[in-house]
């Protein structure tokens, strides 16, 4: 027997489950593992033998639960630490992996996943183990150096655009001056914010500032550019990333009230909208203000997600499982731009501790003058990964979703 | 010259304009009035003679606001006071009709706007003016009476239904116990809330309790149904409105902060997502929660609107406005259900006084016998009213929108 095991880790996306669906699918055509097993809820999950056969799914069943948002297998928010600190967790992991004849595991995730990735693969090498280790890039926040971007981001993105748009007109409709505040997700970098520069009427973005966490949050000058802005129009539409910071570093969602970290020592976000909202009401720039925190809502929006998006995490998925029959251990897979109109992309692979820990940033150049906005090199570049409406299937007007625990019961 | 005039009134919804472009449409086709006025921002904007000749129009364009979320022609919060208290407002609006030589004024909104329908009704008969005023039903609340359900709320219910299935994906990747909160609008009743229940996989609804207002919030209660769930499962996928009230008959929402009442004298709700969320973590009954305020999206939210919605609304306007050319004034639009299998519905016409200020609840015999969850013949009544994709136009990916202010100029 020749088996392999896939997991996921972190937040959810619309297009993780594809990537997962893609590895299948490849197996299934090159019928190289004979069983393809999940981790149910990442790595925290294989260590306590927590393993699912997905050999018996049809591939109808297969299908659907690449249209599925969210994580099929489950999540855990959990990193793994040095072999050094914690050599039984090691031993743990490569007991069950031999237990269940597992020569490969897949793990899809972002930059803390990659870590998890490269230090298995490492653990493997030094110790003469002959289980391989291959990462699928995964998140929303499109923060992976190297490649062009991350499958996921492209239908948060466009669900975010779409969300500003529709809330831009409902924003729109009195004749009283107001303003309305758009908080997205991105802890640490603005590309979930600076999406909504996609949200365009006429050809002109709707949004008419938008702050990323790159840039110093000064409240002076927001409060001069609002003012600014209300002088020649009656409604106002910002647009925030949950990080953004004030110029001693601290988080705005943190002056109002009490931070809490995550696990992973991350600073727990959220509210900022509603600081901006009470910035502009003391400061006396609108008397009428709105908040809207997008929240969840932007990391599992299938309906609205991007077909570019959902192929390119398929197929990165699909790369990935091919890679892994001769592959080396320890790489992921990416995406590498050729041209941008028309559009084409290929997948590349590279090796995971270039993406471990490490964070690519909104560019700078792709910042306005002002500092409140984004280029126009900004838009070309997300433009193409919206493209296309979601394939997924519809029961009734609904989206037809299905959860493993349905499909399958437990190994 | 015999004109005519459109306004709106209250909340945007994302059928709204198509119930506008179904008389501006059906007009050009009877060839009955000479202009099409927009009263821009409502009776408030028709008073101050903010008029916009809508004759220029393509069909082309017309098209286009009819696949618009919002209110394309504005709208306002201003309910007009009787003719013995505010007899001047009704000289200024029979002048300004004059002016322009318009013979009826269409104004589509919900309880509110019908009863301007039906005071501008009596006053005009009562004063010998030949003006006539006819109502177009709208409102995502779905409480009109009389009417099997109003224009508006088959979309909302499908953002709302859409957004509780993806969420509720989202909340179950985690393996530790968790609860999430969907915060749905209705202040006074709980067809938004209750509409949750589309939101189903494998037949099962996602959803495991629904508060409605129509029902008294017991806390107690609600404690010891949320601990017998987690008893059996892993998480807790909770949908409120936002008026529900305890037995005081306070708002839960206004037990946390202080409530702001708005120009109606209704009280400004918001926040009882979190207020649940801070019961469950307070009683320890798990100590993981979150909470989701769908606000604004789930009025304007195009892009997962139900195209039957779209259609009935188109067709409401088409009907109002062949019905004025012989019909009575102070009537309005409303819809029949003629069969639930397969679906049909046809227009009918009723006294807009039967409408004003009052409402439909949410029926008692939809509610299941735990107080908390609706019947299945509640899901019967909703399923045909969200059927059909949004046939929206689209842009490079995005929804194609336009406003106004960018097609024609103010007369």
């Amino acid at each position: 027997m020749k088996n392999c095991v896939i997991a996921q880790s972190g937040g959810p996306t619309a297009v993780i489950n594809a990537s997962v669906m893609g590895v299948v699918a490849k197996n299934r055509v090159l019928k190289y593992y004979d069983k393809v097993f999940a981790g149910l809820n990442g790595i925290e999950g294989i260590l306590a033998g927590n393993l699912l056969d997905l050999t018996p799914l049809t591939d109808e069943e297969v299908d659907t639960i690449r249209y599925t948002p969210a994580a099929a297998l489950g999540s855990c928010r959990y990193k793994l630490k040095s072999a050094e600190e914690s050599p039984k967790e090691y031993e743990q992991l490569f007991k069950v992996l031999e237990d269940h004849e597992i020569d490969t595991l897949f793990y899809a995730g972002g930059n803390d996943s990659m870590d998890t990735v490269a230090k298995l693969g490492r653990y493997a090498a030094e110790h003469g183990k002959k289980a391989k280790f291959f990462g699928i890039p995964k998140t929303i926040d499109n923060d992976l150096p190297v490649m062009d971007h991350t499958p996921g981001f492209g239908s948060a993105a466009k669900l975010i655009a779409t969300t500003v748009l529709e809330n831009y007109l409902d924003a729109s409709v009195y004749s009283k001056p107001s303003a309305f505040i758009v908080e997205a997700m991105g802890r640490d970098t603005g590309w979930l914010a600076a999406s909504a520069t996609l949200a365009r009427i006429d050809g002109k973005p709707v949004a008419d500032l938008i702050y990323l966490p790159e840039e110093v949050f000064d409240t002076k000058q927001f409060l001069i550019d609002a003012k600014e802005i209300l002088k020649k129009q009656l409604h106002l539409f910002i647009v925030v990333s949950e990080g953004i910071r004030n110029s001693e570093g601290v988080f705005l969602s943190e002056l109002g009230t009490q931070g809490q970290k995550d696990i992973f020592g991350h600073v727990q976000l959220g509210g900022v909208g509603n600081y901006i909202k009470q910035l502009l009401l003391d400061g006396g720039v609108v008397s009428k203000a709105r908040a809207l925190e997008i929240s969840t809502t932007q990391r599992c929006g299938m309906h609205v997600a991007s077909q570019t998006d959902l192929s390119e995490a398929y197929a990165i998925g699909e790369t990935v499982m091919a890679y892994s029959i001769d592959g080396e251990s320890g790489h992921m897979g990416g995406i590498k731009r050729i041209s941008n109109e028309p559009y084409s992309w290929e997948p590349f692979t590279l090796p995971a501790d270039q993406v471990a820990n490490r964070i690519k940033y909104f560019p700078k150049e792709w910042v306005n003058s002002g500092r409140n906005g984004v280029t126009d090199e900004a838009y070309r570049y997300f433009l193409p990964l919206i493209q296309g409406d979601p394939e997924y299937k519809r029961d009734h007007g609904m989206p037809r979703y299905v959860q493993l625990s349905d499909l399958l019961k437990k190994d």
